[in-house]
Formats: C-alpha cells, structure tokens, sequence
C-alpha cells in the first residue's frame, strides 16, 4: 500500500535491535485519515471472506486499526487484554506473548464470553515480526472452537519469520505493507503481488 | 445520552467495590457503531472550541473513542501510554496515576514530540470516577505548555468526586452519562441538562 509506504519513509525511524518506529502516526499518535485509509483496505482485501463476524487485535496499538477495519465489516472488534490484572473476570482464554519490541513476555486474555464456536475471527494488528502475538490470538481462537478467516497486518517485517511461519500453516496472511530490510538511513518494501 | 444509557442497562453490570462492567461494548469488546455515535456526541457538545487540534487520552479503553471523535473533528489522537517500559523514548512527560478499578498504580507517559504549546486539547476517556487519570493528563499538558480545552467522558460516575473537583478547576467536563448510583439491580442516571 503506497500511501503507508511513503508514511513510513517520512515518518518512520529505525532503532537499534530493528525496531521500526512509527509512533509518529500508528501507535502513539493516531493519525485517524491514515489508519481510515488502512481499515478501508483491510475490508477490501479480505471482503470475500464474508463469513467474518468478529475482529480481533491486542491491546493497545491494534485497538485503532481493528476499528477503522470493523466498521466496513459492520462487526465488533474484541482486543486481547495484557496482564494478570486484566480486569476481565476469570473464564478466560489466555496465551504467553513474548513481545520482540519491549524483550518482555506477557500473558494476553479474552473473556469466554466474547469468543467462541460461532465466530468466524479476522486478525487485524499493527506489526507482525516473530507473529508471537499472532500465534497467542490463534491459539485462543481454536481454543474457543470457533473460525480464523484470516490475518491482516499494516507492517510487515518480511526479514523476520511471523509470516512466513504463518503462512505455512495455510493462514491468509495480508500485510499492507512488507519491509525485506531497513538500516539506519534506507528502508526497502517488497513489490506487492 | 439515552443510547449510551440504554446500553448501560442492558449490558452493563454492576460489581463490588463500585465497578461498572461495560465490556460487552466499550472496553474488552468494542461496538463500533455504538463507538461511532459516542465520537459524534463528543464532537457536537465541543463543536464551538475550534482551536482543538488534538486528542488526547490514555491507554487502551480510551484509543477507540478519542479516534471516533478525533474522525469529526479532524485533528490526531495521542494516547498515553503506561508503564515504564512504555517504548517512547526517554524524553516524556510523565504522570502517576492510581487506577481505581485495578487498585494499582502506574506511570502514564506522552513523548514531548507530540505534546507541545502549539497545542489545544481535548481529552476523551471512557471513564471518569476520582479523576486521576485526567489529573495526570492535566498535568502533562501543563507541562507542555499546552492548553486544555475540555474534557469529554462516556461514563461518569457522579457519586465519586472526580467530575466535581475538575469542575471546580473551571475545566468544561461533558459526560455522555452520568451515572448518581448503582446497585446490584439498579443504575440511575443524573438528568441531562
């Protein structure tokens, strides 16, 4: 997707460890026309899936996008909740997320109330590098005995293996934009298909 | 708001130690389009500050409605994000803030990147019951040099003093409800003006 492309070059900032900073405009401040623009182009590469009937992302920087994408599908979105503490009662599904930015592992909850066997479930989330968040959200999902339509992403890292692994399981995986490599001063997206 | 209200009684439930569970719509599932018309509320109560030109709110049940109200009035979101890993950098604005349905406390960070005296804000939250998370938002933005404008809540629990002491601060607070008490069978609601 050009337009997230070009927000990536003018905005975005590689840090030591390939973190790719983009609190810019995806998950510090929200530059809203933006994150419409990718929740429209979520719905119009998965709109064939027309089973989908729940979005689901984790807390918190998926939370914006999952929105921007639900509203086209007209469906609820339901983000994981980080932590022990999660303040979502104690019928859960839980998951062990080791998150590549911060080095930290933690759990990820969703009430048995709001996830099970009718639910066919479109991912959506901000980044897909390892794909551990990912592989927790899927885990939660069989778990529930309900559907995964597939899996939307805005950034791909395509020199880290998430969505490679993804993929080899048969998932959909649809990433707005993919980095193959980024260094200090140059950034490089794979030709989309 | 009758809506909102409604919402309220149908889905909501009212725990010990004065928590009101709303997390079948605004904060673990999301009804997007119940979301969409809180955004729009927002905007018409704050529709004659023109100079607003940020949103801001904190980490994660904020993120959904600051952006469906940022959508209106066509200026970014900055949520505040928690904890002292927060991955923003070293050079922030922080705040401590005591969450009451937790128990706990946390910092609260803004990059001064994205908060500065070029900035009138608005705050949005979901909830608003002893005011501390606004109380670590004002101060941030004092910090900042920037102005505040207003501070608009979906739910305020009347019978904790926060809505009250900010009042008193000359601060517009417009809550979308305000609930005066709750038990576990009933919730009323203060009249709208």
């Amino acid at each position: 997707m050009k337009l997230l492309e070009e927000k990536i070059l003018s905005c975005g900032k590689v840090l030591p460890g390939n973190v790719l900073k983009v609190d810019g405009f995806l998950n510090h401040r929200i530059n809203v026309e933006l994150i419409d623009a990718l929740g429209e182009e979520f719905y119009r590469l998965f709109s064939s899936y027309t089973d989908i009937n729940k979005i689901l992302t984790v807390e918190s920087s998926g939370i914006a996008i999952a929105c921007a994408a639900a509203r086209h599908f007209k469906v609820p979105v339901v983000f994981a909740k980080k932590g022990n503490n999660a303040n979502v009662g104690r019928d859960v599904y839980s998951a062990e997320v080791f998150s590549f930015t911060k080095g930290t592992s933690c759990t990820i909850n969703i009430s048995k109330k709001y996830l099970g066997p009718e639910d066919c479930v479109l991912i959506i989330d901000d980044f897909l590098a390892n794909g551990e968040a990912c592989k927790g959200m899927i885990k939660m999902i069989e778990e529930a005995g309900a559907k995964l339509a597939g899996i939307g992403i805005a950034i791909e890292k395509g020199f880290q293996p998430g969505g490679k692994e993804l993929r080899a399981m048969g998932i959909p995986v649809k990433s707005l934009v993919i980095v193959d490599s980024m260094t200090d001063d140059s950034i490089s997206f794979r030709d989309d298909d």
